[in-house]
């Protein structure tokens, strides 16, 4: 029986736990693999430091020359970032290996060309370990949903933010002082860009949209909104109506199913909601089709362990394919729907204005809303010293009728300022 | 481009939505699978009903020469039970063909000699639908955490025992009526004996720790205690402790990793508990492994619609499987755990006694306890004319202490008798 040798690209967090597992896990994942499988090289960037229970011979630092060797069957590219990762992973299918990858990043933006790559090659791309770190969800939307319509992705997939708007919920701390606990906590990097200003939550909605819906969604399609605006006051406003922030990443398909949306914002959600409970470093996606209803899984989104699982996960399957000679699924972007902006999003608003304290004014930001065909749902209105905050909750409208009545409304008089506009989801 | 032919067995609830996916979303399952797939025969008890949508041709009687049938690709069985089910299961086998079934009782029971069949037939057996309905459970189980190591599998499997007790804790009805209720709404079938004395969540449960323990279970290897004996008194018992009573499937390796269980059994388990706000008949189980943590997934248990997603997603990969001349993983039982009886359960119990009220009564309990090795947690006494009821929750202790307690404890004087015994999960 033929070892299958592994290439493994990246040794940090994840890589690390990889290599660990398939070292004191190796009877089990050859039995359910049906041969052994060996770590046969790890490319890292900095070969000097020390990497308890990987031997120094396994250790490179040209990681080109490890995807091109023709023994490799399995490469797992931990590494993160599109290049040097994207050249990798295409040299390694130019080389027949198949390819295990946990950068949604790289998926997201070029996902295409990887799979077609790979379809030329014979190989295989899994990549459970880019969303949602621990939860089986790429698998099951792919696979067990393959049978039925996906109507609904919905879910919170970025832990670092969670965690910040869990503090900022729990304490009543604004964005900075939260953020600054999470990075002296290690829950934020020191360059917390990619999860506050929602990239890292676009790119995972994008490969969730893509699969869902069988059409090719890039990152670049996805409406994205970060948190860094989201106020102590909004946090607030939101605990007065019994409802809590969360940054949702949101795919959806429009009710005539001739397009799609995918989206990642702040929202409010009510705390009777699943989701509203949902804490910390925790991910939880809810997805709705037509036959199965609504489903919900739940887990950790991130951490070595956890995204290591996911990772070997991919590898049982993609070894057993090579054994097989077979592949498992590749894209599947057939449906080719139209991916839709914003604008066409059909939701609800949570509009706080500041307003002039006197009568007649919320006679005038109704009479706005109503122009726009905007229908208002509750008026909240609290006065301050001449001046009066006005927390308007709407009903469903579209994204586009809801900037064009915020434009107007910026033009009253009346209207000091615009404090901030929330979506609300979940209802 | 070939069409893959499909013989369904059972055309009730779960048939009829097969059937009905199959016609109005041919071109989506064409499209996923890489060739259209149709249905070529429906066999069913009684001939002469109306069946919307299904061409009268395609109905017959005679189920075995159906699967006899050497043009058929993959047959669905939702007959259930155990034959003539498992006859024609093996049939179908034999001529070549793949089997998708809904039947947790005959997986339950003989899933070993069928995968046995499945394989040296180089054909598929896939069973989704089988175990919490539409929820993906048993394909992230056997593939996503197939680089992991599952210790515990806990939920709620059943949705009618779970109605049942929802009924009994908000209206504090007693099981009897509950169980009515339950009839007249269609929860809960004429003969409610197979949910309510546990014996449809042992099956579950037997086919998820097979899966999650790669080891045979069956059925018989798992304990069993329905909920007929609940009573409105133990609810009432749950929710003072801010508890409340599920009927839980669990699975668990013992701590040396030697051995597994699996048991079904109402338990108490804290409000505060995910598993507690599982309403109705919505299923929701936990995964507990070594590398991804604890992962949840929730979704409807049972359902012509949701049985029919988890069919039709398992239908698609056994028919991606036969055009790639592969097969997907069979039965994984490589670990040969031995499966242990209830004896060796760790577990917290909440034992609720019926004893004269007199000084020195709870010294006499305490010492019974005490003398079995089980340590007591917290008691509650509470007087009523002459006589008294102890409620005694203990620490975690093996089900043999607990019962040989129990034996002592009835033959106390001061003991009137034993009201009730049930475990606590879940903290």
């Amino acid at each position: 029986m033929r070892t299958l040798k592994v290439a493994l690209l990246g040794c940090g967090v994840v890589g690390t736990e990889v290599a660990r597992i398939m070292t004191t896990h190796a009877a089990d994942l050859a039995a359910r693999i049906g041969a052994p499988v060996e770590l046969a090289g790890v490319a890292v960037r900095r070969a000097n430091r020390p990497r308890p229970g990987i031997a120094d011979e396994l250790i490179t630092t040209d990681a080109t020359e490890l995807v091109k060797r023709d023994d490799i069957d399995v490469v797992i590219e931990v590494i993160g970032g599109i290049e040097p990762a994207r050249s990798l992973i295409l040299t390694a299918f130019d080389h027949g290996a198949s390819v295990v990858s946990a950068n949604k990043a790289l998926l997201a933006a070029d996902g295409s060309a990887l799979h077609a790559a790979a379809a030329s090659a014979g190989a295989d791309l899994y990549y459970e370990a880019a969303v949602a770190g621990a939860i089986p969800l790429l698998r099951p939307l792919r696979e067990s949903l393959a049978g039925d319509k996906v109507n609904r992705v919905l879910g919170i997939v970025n832990g670092t933010t969670n965690f910040i708007l869990d503090k900022m919920d729990s304490t009543g701390a604004g964005y900075s002082e939260a953020l600054e606990e999470a990075t002296a906590l290690g829950y934020a990097e020191a360059d917390p860009t990619a999860d506050v200003e929602g990239f890292d939550a676009a790119a995972k909605a994008a490969i969730l949209a893509g699969i869902a819906f069988h059409t090719r969604v890039t990152a670049a399609d996805v409406f994205r909104e970060g948190l860094t605006e989201v106020t102590a006051a909004d946090i607030a406003s939101a605990k007065a109506m019994n409802n809590i922030v969360k940054l949702l990443a949101i795919c959806e398909r429009s009710a005539d199913g001739s397009s799609v949306t995918a989206r990642v914002h702040p929202a409010m959600i009510p705390r009777t909601h699943p989701l509203a409970s949902v804490r910390g470093a925790y991910n939880a996606v809810f997805v709705e089709s037509e036959a199965a209803g609504q489903l919900m899984f739940y887990g950790p989104g991130a951490g070595g362990a956890p995204t290591a699982s996911a990772v070997l996960g991919d590898l049982v399957a993609v070894c057993r394919n090579k054994l097989a000679g077979s592949t498992g699924p590749g894209e599947s972007a057939y449906a080719q729907l139209t991916v839709s902006p914003m604008d066409g999003v059909v939701t609800r608003y949570h509009v706080s204005l500041d307003v002039a304290d006197k009568a007649g004014v919320l006679a005038q930001v109704a009479t706005v809303f109503a122009e726009h065909g905007v229908s208002i749902d509750t008026v909240r209105q609290q006065g301050r010293e001449g001046d009066a905050s006005l927390v308007v909750v709407t009903h469903r409208a579209t994204d586009a009728a809801l900037s064009a009545t915020v434009s107007a409304l910026r033009n009253l008089d009346n209207v000091r300022g615009v404090a901030s506009i929330m979506r609300v989801e979940g209802e």
